[in-house]
């Protein structure tokens, strides 16, 4: 069966159109014909369905290519012929996307093909090696179906992430009282008199010892509450502010932008240090004694952010591990939170 | 019972000593009397056993200070208060460290105390919102004692990460071949007839399927080959470090430095990704077929990298969870490579 790489797709006749396109869905038909795009034809090849590609380049030989010398010709990056192999062996017809996100799949439902019109996922192959922008996980998150990052390891293994953008609401609103006196330490705040509402049912700050009546609050609870006029301490909210970025930098204005969406939102957050994030929230906290299971992990980002896929993936599968949700904030301080979450899925 | 602070440490007289220090090791004598550490202070304070201290600092009105008061002075950090607390609670004894590293706690082993001369910790208190530096987990494992980090979280809980210079050593040592031909792709090497031991036996690289005889190699495994002469690729192993670079960039020599190390040590490493990591690692590989469980997961970092405690939390849980050593390479390009292992413990 005749094929012709011409140095951008692989043109075929009528016949292989009908065992390839009509059948099994791969490639797109031209007048009759059939234009398979590289990493379909690198598939066909590393089948044996085709046993080669002619080198129709301009400046080739006109040699035939096998699978080897297909892939080594650079007209398909292994990343996406791993993503189109897995995808097809799990039962999947898929096509490369038109438009400006060209490296994507576009993937069809279990037993449908391009001619149906329904699309079950888009999904977009990276490598290990190579990081994700924020941008990018956002476009993947507001795709016209399911979004899946497609993470090729350095053994050829498949990690698919979806990505969403999660609606962040709880019912946690209690009255705050005023004014409360605190005295500002190197790293938290102390009350002595702390109002039961503020961490009994509020669920703020924490006590220093089981027995103690006095309330420690971190920096960004402090922020936070003295930003509601609940909290005095010496020098104000800005004596606060000042402490917290001595540690932290602008990383503290971001964390507390995070803080005060989260309360917005009727969810309380916590400390998610032993997660290894930055929160763990409850999303609807009566009272400090009937408290819940934690249910998302957050993890405080500027909307800049490159993510490593490894890192991507050491959070998800702690997650995964704790039964909670991995959701990223990517905060600007000057502006709004958009709230990503990311979790390992079988398509 | 009269005690006053000096602006610096806490003095009180002989019945101090005798009910402090000789029967619970708080403070040391000094000319009978008892010279008390700020944390030995506030800790006393705190439990009641101290009602107050006077407070005699040059500028001060010699008023009582209570354990909030006290606390407030900046005489000693809440963070530090928190591990020592902590360590009491637990039962043992413990000082502040002399010397240059005097924030550190010197921790006795339990039913011993500052007259006893043996160490069971070497403590360093940190806060979850400081970034500890390589350099001072370094420190931490090559001290006399056990090396502890206490991190105190943002809801002062505990935790203890222990850290130590493992020695990395395996017993994978198999015969390489020389000048197998391989093309280089994107990201990657396709080799198309390998000879067995390069995967079977020596467990480099991974079969693009199961039933296929092409063996890929990443691109840190081909360069690694490459400088053994056990690979040839058009370009050479130059070709394979700038394609390695173009992506990871330096990032690239330090892993490449590491897997070098690991491979010398007789241990084989292989992608991390599903744990998020750099590697995972099988120290006694005689076959591919007979592969035992991977015992070490490893993070390559410049000797540089300063760490957030939230990060190390992340790790060392992961790891937990599957049962693996967390381990952290340090590499200069130009230099060796150090190892620090990092797991949770209870004191």
């Amino acid at each position: 069966m005749a094929a012709t790489f011409d140095g951008d797709v692989v043109r075929a006749g009528e016949r292989a159109r009908e065992r390839f396109y009509d059948s099994r869905g791969y490639g797109r038909p031209d007048d009759g014909a059939l234009v398979l795009a590289p990493v379909e034809a690198a598939h066909l090849l590393f089948r044996g369905d085709l046993a080669a590609v002619r080198d129709g380049r301009p400046d080739a030989d006109g040699r035939d290519l096998d699978f080897a010398a297909f892939l080594g010709t650079a007209a398909v990056s292994e990343v996406d012929f791993f993503v189109y192999k897995d995808l097809r062996d799990r039962g999947f017809y898929l096509s490369p996307a038109d438009g400006p996100a060209a490296e994507d799949f576009v993937v069809y439902p279990r037993g449908a093909g391009p001619w149906d019109g329904a699309v079950a996922y888009r999904v977009r192959p990276t490598s290990e090696r190579s990081d994700v922008s924020a941008a990018s996980l956002r476009d993947l998150a507001t795709a016209d179906a399911a979004g899946l990052l497609a993470v090729v390891d350095e053994e050829s293994e498949l990690t698919y992430l979806a990505v969403e953008r999660p609606t962040i609401a709880g019912s946690t609103f209690h009255d705050l009282p005023a004014g409360v006196a605190g005295d500002l330490l190197a790293d938290r705040v102390l009350v002595a008199d702390p109002p039961a509402v503020l961490h009994e049912r509020a669920f703020y700050g924490q006590r220093v010892a089981d027995d103690s009546p006095l309330l420690q609050l971190s920096l960004v609870e402090a922020a936070h509450l003295a930003g509601r006029d609940a909290l005095a301490v010496d020098g104000g909210r800005a004596a606060l502010l000042e402490r917290g970025r001595a540690v932290e930098g602008e990383r503290f204005d971001r964390r507390l932008r995070v803080y005060d969406a989260l309360r917005t939102a009727g969810v309380v957050p916590k400390t998610g240090f032993k997660f290894g994030a930055d929160f763990r929230t409850y999303a609807d906290v009566e009272s400090v004694e009937a408290l819940g299971h934690s249910d998302l992990l957050v993890r405080v980002l500027p909307p800049t952010h490159e993510f490593a896929p490894r890192d991507l993936a050491l959070d998800v599968r702690l997650a995964g591990g704790v039964r909670k949700r991995m959701v990223y904030a990517l905060a600007d301080p000057e502006d709004g939170v958009e709230w990503l979450s990311v979790e390992r899925v079988t398509p």
